[in-house]
């Protein structure tokens, strides 16, 4: 299902108001997220410059100029050398007549801190204001093209997690699960992994991030894996906990309550739905895991957006004024991001990419038992 | 062949005594280049504090303490979330007992400009400063143990083009290429690849970016690929450039101007090495380009650093200042970073990377003459 360059001009229509609404006289996209939300269109470091009326004005090297305008509907303006680049905006920022300009830029992940301050010294005359308050409110409502995608990456999800529990053994390398994890999901038809996948063994397990190394699985490792495919831009998220052999006591018990601690968050939105603010899932589950025996190890953060980002807003490890969002219909949540680390016993995490729509819905639908493998 | 601690040891105490020089009081490790070039060890979203003197400071996530301990053989600080993460960095920063502590901070393509944000915002009474000035410097003179897995990654990349040239035929889809590509290398022994393979085709070989579409290779195609795969750590480069089918006089004529061009600048760096700067290669270049019959095409940017960064000191497409560097023995250098863009003719790259010897060699040796396949 191709989305109409409607949808995509809908979307800046929408942005518009709100810059014009907040006083912002440019939008300075440059993370292929936003680039994408905006025209549809698919590059590599792209450029674009969203004014608070008409454009937008995508902004491409010379040779390229032809191709981005077919795909995307839009006049570009050209560069052939970064210095020319920049003198785009700024004599586009010029031509407004405006003494103190303000330009929303990105300030995310994939925006490259040594953009913004160059851009800053080269427009000392500009005020430099975060994109988010802007773009956020948009992106983080999907309509159902997107809505539609995310079902697909959650499908592929499911399959890369299905690929991964069957190679999972004693004696098999985590680099090497990672690596035939990625090949078949993205021969399945995902465009890429949003992060490098990770599967932390043994020890690992409790680690807060992740990744694959050289360390062989070996019998009773508990394995926790966890994998983001991409389908048309958008990202599912997945991750699961497994014991290689068989699990103890300790290991069952923690397991449950992490299950419990999803489920129950799950139900909590959709009882309160467009009111339940992200900070009082946090309390809840804090208070949750105290009183079942794991008092102290509560990790920030349980629950995130994810969209094209594949954390985006609500992201309150990042942006702790994200803990006053509240969860509404519409939204796209990653629900069991935080790990749950018992030294000795192992670390814990069951997460799924949820839809808050009528009912909380789950894109991802692998299994939640606790399974014993190898 | 393990690089042994004691040359850790050496690279902090050398970038202590810059720091000493320049009066920073603190380096801030955010980026996965710099942890692992002080330290060797491997980790997603590393951060690090490696004061004037003493430490360095690791700063982990609780759980991780006793494992990255283990592995870099320093004192971690620890932390369960993002506040407690900046406390630990802002106590440390108090403890100095200096009105204004200045720190430097990576601002590279992989520092988020948020982190940068949050950083000044938490520490209002810090001066913030761009940590190229004492990390540079170092990074961008390799030492043995360096050189060995650069030659390594080179293998490598040499490897992966003789897979994707075997797979280069009308039909294949660019995505599968770059998918089988980046499969079997990782197989072979890459860590990851740098940057997602580039294969442009048709038309979009004449393109500044790149990337891997959904494409189909046709009959007459200019193909242009570009690899960068990583091994322990550290990038090779490689790119070039192939036609499906017969040449035309006009792809063979860019062709051979394209590789005259490299080897003439190999050649001005062996024969003027410590003395020749980046903008004299540039200006070289670009004469080079117009008395050869494209003037008004060359593209900024025909050389770049590279090791543990794809792209590192002297990167002048995006630094301009780094024009002004010397290439000097020691360097490791890509030569043959930009496109020769020619409308209806095809798009040109031919990329290696050089060590700058005694002699000026390339780690990367794939057959040069331009080939015709399918």
């Amino acid at each position: 299902m191709k989305i109409p360059e409607s949808i995509f001009r809908k979307r800046v229509r929408k942005v518009q108001e709100l810059m014009q609404e907040d006083g912002i006289d440019a939008l300075l996209v440059l993370s292929l997220e936003n680039y994408r939300y905006f025209t549809g269109d698919m590059r590599k470091q792209p450029r674009m410059l969203i004014p608070s009326d008409g454009g937008p004005y995508p902004i491409v090297f010379e040779e390229e100029k032809d191709e981005v305008e077919r795909n995307t509907g839009l006049e570009a303006k050209t560069y052939r050398s970064l210095p020319e680049m920049l003198s785009a905006v700024i004599s586009f920022l010029n031509s407004l007549g405006k003494d103190t300009p303000v330009v929303a830029v990105e300030m995310e992940f994939s925006t490259p801190a040594f953009l913004i301050e160059r851009f800053r010294m080269a427009n000392p005359h500009v005020e430099v204001v975060d994109a988010k308050q802007i773009v956020a409110p948009l992106r983080k409502i999907k309509d159902r093209y997107e809505i539609d995608l995310m079902k697909k990456a959650g499908k592929l999800a499911d399959y890369a997690m299905d690929v991964a529990v069957d190679l999972l053994k004693p004696g098999i390398r985590e680099s090497e699960v990672a690596l035939e994890v990625e090949y078949r999901v993205r021969k399945k038809g995902a465009e890429r992994l949003s992060f490098p996948m990770f599967i932390n063994s043994g020890e690992r397990s409790l680690w807060l991030h992740g990744m694959a190394t050289d360390r062989k699985i070996v019998e009773g490792d508990v394995v926790l894996i966890d994998i983001g495919p991409v389908f048309g831009g958008y990202c599912a998220d997945i991750a699961r906990t497994f014991v290689v052999g068989t699990a103890g006591d300790d290991q069952k018990k923690a397991y449950r309550a992490y299950l419990e601690m999803q489920e129950k968050t799950a139900v909590m939105i959709e009882e309160r739905k467009g009111e339940v603010t992200v900070l009082e899932i946090e309390r809840r589950n804090e208070g949750f895991l105290r009183e079942t025996g794991y008092k102290g190890l509560y990790v920030k953060g349980f629950v995130h957006g994810i969209g094209l980002g594949f954390e985006e807003t609500p992201f309150p490890t990042i942006f702790p004024e994200d803990l006053r969002e509240k969860i509404v219909e519409g939204m796209t949540i990653a629900i069991g991001h935080s790990v749950l680390s018992i030294k000795n016993v192992g670390g814990f995490r069951i997460e799924d990419t949820y839809h808050i729509d009528e009912k909380v819905r789950s894109f991802t639908g692998f299994e939640k038992d606790l399974l014993e493998v190898g």
